[in-house]
């Protein structure tokens, strides 16, 4: 099943007992509303996403002045996290807030990344570290955007087996 | 630089402008230690995560009776996420919880997930609501895990025009 995919309702049928069989694991990162607007064009700023697309939540177009983002798409290399404007009402995609998740990066030049977020709005958190392992090795660094959401930002690690294990 | 994909290292030179390309997005989730392990078990048995491969606290390891866990990499679907144990000292991935983030699970039947997730310890939050677009369409539905993780089970779009444009 490793290496199994199924795309848009094609389930690979036989190949598994049940049609229990996951396509993906998306975060989706609930903003205040109605920041979520400011918090993509931080993404696409800080991090060069790119927007996907965009589904407005429909109770709120008629009798508010502002249109809130239901989930935004946004694609940062081969992965997609969704952003949402986080209401009160029912109809908000979760009202619990998100437990102990962080957002990891990979990228080549953990430095300029971090400068670039920063200039974006995000602020450091300590200081860039060697190879702990944390995002499967490499330097680590990490920022807090201006929504919350802490992102660790890491270097691939160049050994495999550097590991303890 | 939608369809670029850049591995372990090996950056495509000249074809963009700079070298900050992230490869990926990873959630990473946080639990209180030393209850890491506990939750990969949980994440097995609910979703049917594999465990890609597991990296121990090196600190713990010599004056601790518990081993604690660095950082687990966790396969669903096309997605990886990482597990670690949440510790209070200065080596910790991260001291902050991760504010305001879901993780959305694609699946074909909603119903059956949310139905084996919470036989396996997890609680189902609010009803199954048909097509309000969270994930991208279908239906969706919620459960919170034993580690105060809120996932969002949806099935994929039907008709992908069917939105509130």
């Amino acid at each position: 099943m490793a290496q199994q995919e199924v795309h848009n309702g094609e389930v690979a049928k036989g190949a598994v007992t049940d049609a229990l069989v996951f396509t993906s694991v998306k975060p989706q990162l609930l903003v205040e509303a109605p920041k979520a607007s400011d918090a993509i064009q931080f993404y696409k700023a800080a991090f060069g996403a790119e927007e996907l697309g965009r589904t407005m939540h429909p109770k709120r177009k008629a009798d508010q002045e502002l249109p809130l983002i239901l989930s935004a798409q946004l694609k940062l290399g081969g992965s997609t996290f969704l952003v949402s404007d986080l209401t009160h009402d029912s109809a908000a995609p979760a009202k619990t807030e998100g437990a102990g998740i962080v957002l990891c990066l990979e990228i080549e030049d953990v430095n300029a990344a971090i400068v670039k977020a920063v200039s974006a709005g995000a602020v450091a958190v300590g200081e860039i570290e060697e190879g702990d392992g944390v995002c499967g090795g490499g330097r680590v660094g990490k920022v807090k955007d201006p929504y919350g959401i802490v992102w660790v930002i890491c270097s691939p690690a160049l050994k495999s087996a550097d590991v303890d294990a």
